[in-house]
C-alpha cells in the first residue's frame, strides 16, 4: 500500500539506512512544495476558527486547513462509533486509541491525495491558513518538562557548579524531569507578560520583588501523550512509544533570576510558572516515523526498564529567531536538532510512569532545552551568552544578553524528507511588560 | 442573624480572643454529639453514592449525608441561576464564586437547624454515613506541593546538610513549593502501591530499580482553590485568602529513597508522583473561620507582597495513626498542629500567583508537613524516626522505621469549638505490595 510504503524505514545495527518514498502528491494548493511545512506526509492536528467561525478540530494541508469536525459531521470520515472530533480539542480522539489514528490517517491521506475522487466533496471544507486563527491543539491534562539535553546540561552545570561537576552524578542515569505548569501552556502568537518576581542580588543581603531581568527562552520538542497509564502500572519504553500521539515544538520561557534564588531544594516553579508556549500543530508520530534516529552514544548502560529496544529519537532540525518591537528584521540565533536529545521522550514516559504515577490522555512532555556541541547551536540565551557576559548581536545592530520588553521569540523545526519536509509551524511569543502589582485587596 | 453571629471572631493586636457561639443545633442524628466531626457549624463538602446510586454532590451532617444535588434538583437550594451541582464534583459550586458559597452555606443552616419548617421534605435526602461510599470530592486541576512547616524544614536539613546549615537561604523569604502530579491524587480508603523506582545505594556504584524501601507520610494541610486568577496577573495575599473555597487532610506519600537519588537539581518528581490521599470532604474556610490564628512570630519580615492582612493560619489539631496488617490496633505516632505552618495557604497561593502563574478552579495545594517542636509532633516517619536510626514501637509491639506492606496510615484533623468541633473525617490509606515490572511489550 501507497501510505505505508512511503513511511517505510529501515535499519541495520540501530542506524537509519533509507527512508523510503519521497512526497505524497495531493491536489491541495502549496502541499507539494518542496519547502513547505504541510506536504500530504504530514497531516499535523490543530484546532482553528475560520474567519468569523467558532474553533473547530483541523487538519494542515499546503496553505490550508481542513476542517475535519464538519468532515465527520457530514460523514465523511467514519473513523469511530461516535463523534471524536465534535470538542475544539484533540483529546478525545486521541483517546480513542492507535488504531483509530491510524484509520484517521489513511483515510485523510486518500481525500488529499493528486487524483482523489472525493476532491469536490473536500474541497469546501478548506480554510487558507492565512486566515485561520490558531488556538491551541488539546487541553494540556498535566505539563512535565525534562532535561534530556547533555550539552546543555553540561553548560548550565559548568557556569554554576564548574566544569568537574558539571552534570549532576544521576544525570547519566535517569531521564531527570520535574512537573510544571499546565495552566499558562499557550499556543504561539499569543503575548507572554514578563513576569515578577523574588530575586536576590548576589551582592544583596536580602531579596526583592520585581520584574524578571533575566528572561529567557528553552528550545524543547514536546511529546503529547495520547493513551493513559493506569495508577500503579509502570509501562515498558515500548509501550510509552505507543502512548504517544504525537509532537509540537516547545518554547520554556524561563526567568534565570528567580530560578537561581528559588529552586534549591525543590526545583524550579515560579520561575518557569508564567508561560509555556507552543506550536499550534500536533506532528503525528506517524508522519515523523520515517525520520527516527538512535539516542546518542552512552558511556553508562541505562537500566534495563529505560532502554531503547528501537530507535527512539528523531532528526528534527531547530532554530531559533528573535526580532526587536518595532522592527521587522528576525535573526537566526540559534541552529540545533533534537537528535542530540540523550533521552527520547518515550523513555521520558517511561520513567515518569515507573513509580506507577498515572499518565493522562493529553499530557504533555518537555524534552529539556536542546543544545548542539558548539555554541552557535544552544538552545538558550543563557547559554547563547554565557550567563549574560557575552551578549548577542542582532541583524538590527542591537545587543541582547536576555529578553527585552516587546522582543519576538520564535522556534522552527522541520524534519527534511527527500523532496519534501514535515514542518511544526509557528512557535511564537513577544514579550509584554510585566504587570503591576496589585495595590487593592 | 444567627448564623453569623455563631462564627464572628474578634481579633485585637493580632490575636484571637473570643470565639462567639457554640454548637448551632441540628435536627439530624448524630449533629450535636460534641465530639462529631460534623456538626451544622460543619457541613463539608463531598461526593458520595448511596447504596446502588450513582456519585452525586453531598454535605456530611451528622452520621448522615445530605444529597444536595438531589435537594437541588428538587428546587429546594436556589442558590444559583442554573444547576451548579449537577456534576458529581464541586468544580461548578467553587466557580459560581463566594455570594453563592456563602447562599449554600445560609441555606443548608437553615434547613438542617433544629426546629427548621423544612425537616420533613429534607429528611428523605439523607443517607447513613456508614452506608455511602465516599470518592474525591472535585476534579483535581493542578497540585502543587509546599514546605511550610518549619520544623520538618529543620529536621530535614538537619539530616542531610547538618544543623549549620539546616534552613535553605531562600526559606525565610520564600514559600517555596514544586509541582506536584494531579493524576494521583486519590480519596482517603483508596490501597496505594508501594512505588518502584532507581534508587542508589550510600554504598553503590551505581543505582539499581525496584521497590521503594524508605516509603513514607507526610502529614499535611490541603487547600482547595475556588476561584481563577488570569495569566498575566498577580494578586495579593488577601485576594488569595478570598479564592480559597476549603481545605482538606493530604497525605504526601513519600518515597525517601527514591527521592535522595532523583532530586538534585530539579526537585522530587517520582518519590512523590504514585499517590497523595485526601480526606474525602473539603470543610470550607467559612466553617473554619472562627479558628484562625496568626502565623508564627518571624524573624526576618516578609517582602510586602507575602504580609498577612490579618490572621491566616489555622488552630486545628492535627494526628497521624499507623495500623499493621491484620491488626485493629491503631499507633498513634505523631500529635501537632496546623498553627506550626510559617506560612498559611494564602500566601502560597499569592506566591504562586506572583509571576503571573493562572490559577485554576480545583487547584490543590498541599501546605508542606506539618511538624511540631518536639520529637512527638513530627509529620513524617523520615523524622520521627529520625532517617530510620530510632524506629518506633507499635501498640502490636511490632517495630517500624518506614512503612511495610499492609500497613494503614491515617491522618485526624478537627478544630475544636466550645461544644462542638469543625471534623475533617478520615484520611487513610494502606499499602500494597510494589507491582511487577512489565516484561512484555
Amino acid at each position: 500500500m501507497l501510505v505505508l510504503a512511503a513511511q517505510a524505514v529501515h535499519w541495520r545495527a540501530g542506524r537509519r539506512l533509507v527512508v523510503t518514498g519521497g512526497l505524497l502528491r495531493s491536489w491541495v494548493a502549496g502541499a507539494n512544495d518542496p519547502d513547505g511545512d504541510f506536504p500530504l506526509n504530514n497531516l499535523p492536528c490543530g484546532v482553528f476558527s475560520p474567519p468569523g467561525g467558532a474553533p473547530r478540530c483541523g487538519v494542515a494541508i499546503g496553505d490550508n486547513v481542513l476542517d475535519v469536525a464538519a468532515l465527520e459531521g457530514a460523514g465523511l470520515l467514519a473513523i469511530g462509533p461516535g463523534p471524536l472530533l465534535a470538542r475544539p480539542a484533540w483529546n478525545d480522539l486521541m483517546a480513542a486509541g492507535q488504531p483509530v489514528w491510524r484509520a484517521l490517517r489513511a483515510r485523510l491521506t486518500a481525500l488529499l491525495a493528486e487524483g482523489a475522487a472525493e476532491r469536490e466533496t473536500v474541497a469546501p471544507h478548506l480554510t487558507p491558513l492565512a486566515a485561520a486563527t490558531l488556538h491551541l491543539p488539546f487541553d494540556v491534562a498535566e505539563y512535565t518538562d525534562f532535561y534530556a539535553g547533555r550539552q546543555h546540561a553540561v553548560n548550565v552545570g559548568t557556569m554554576f557548579r564548574g566544569a568537574e561537576n558539571a552534570l549532576p552524578p544521576n544525570w547519566l542515569h535517569i531521564p531527570i524531569g520535574y512537573n510544571g505548569r499546565a495552566s499558562t501552556v499557550v499556543v504561539s502568537g499569543t503575548p507572554v507578560r514578563r513576569p515578577l518576581g523574588q530575586t536576590r542580588a548576589p551582592d544583596a543581603d536580602a531579596p526583592s520583588f520585581g520584574p524578571s531581568r533575566r528572561l529567557d527562552i528553552e528550545l524543547e520538542l514536546g511529546a503529547v501523550v495520547g493513551q493513559p497509564s493506569r495508577m500503579g502500572e509502570p509501562v515498558t519504553v515500548a509501550q510509552a512509544d505507543a502512548m504517544i500521539f504525537g509532537y509540537v515544538l516547545l518554547n520554556d520561557w524561563s526567568a534565570r533570576d528567580i530560578q537561581a534564588w528559588e529552586y534549591q531544594p525543590l526545583g524550579p516553579f515560579q520561575a518557569k510558572a508564567f508561560a509555556t508556549t507552543i506550536s499550534p500543530w500536533i506532528v503525528t508520530r506517524a508522519a515523523l516515523d520515517p525520520f527516527r534516529t538512535p539516542t546518542p552514544a552512552r558511556e553508562t548502560p541505562l537500566l534495563p526498564y529505560l532502554r531503547e529496544p528501537g530507535p527512539l529519537g528523531y532528526d528534527i532540525a531547530l532554530s531559533v529567531e528573535m526580532r526587536p518591537a518595532g522592527s521587522d528584521r528576525a535573526t537566526v540565533i540559534s541552529r540545533t536538532n533534537a537528535r542530540e536529545l540523550y533521552y527520547a521522550s518515550a523513555q521520558q514516559l517511561a520513567h515518569h510512569a515507573s513509580s506507577g504515577c498515572a499518565m493522562r490522555v493529553g499530557d504533555l512532555l518537555g524534552s529539556g532545552t536542546i543544545s548542539g556541541p558548539d555554541s552557535t547551536a544552544y538552545g538558550s540565551l543563557l547559554e547563547l551568552t554565557w550567563g549574560g557576559k557575552e551578549p548577542l548581536t542582532l541583524a538590527t545592530g542591537e545587543t541582547r544578553s536576555f529578553i527585552e520588553d516587546g522582543d519576538t521569540l520564535s522556534l522552527r523545526g522541520h524534519a527534511q524528507g527527500a523532496g519534501f519536509r514535515i514542518g511544526f509551524g509557528p512557535c511564537d511569543g513577544a514579550i509584554l511588560p510585566a504587570p503591576q502589582f496589585p495595590t487593592e485587596n
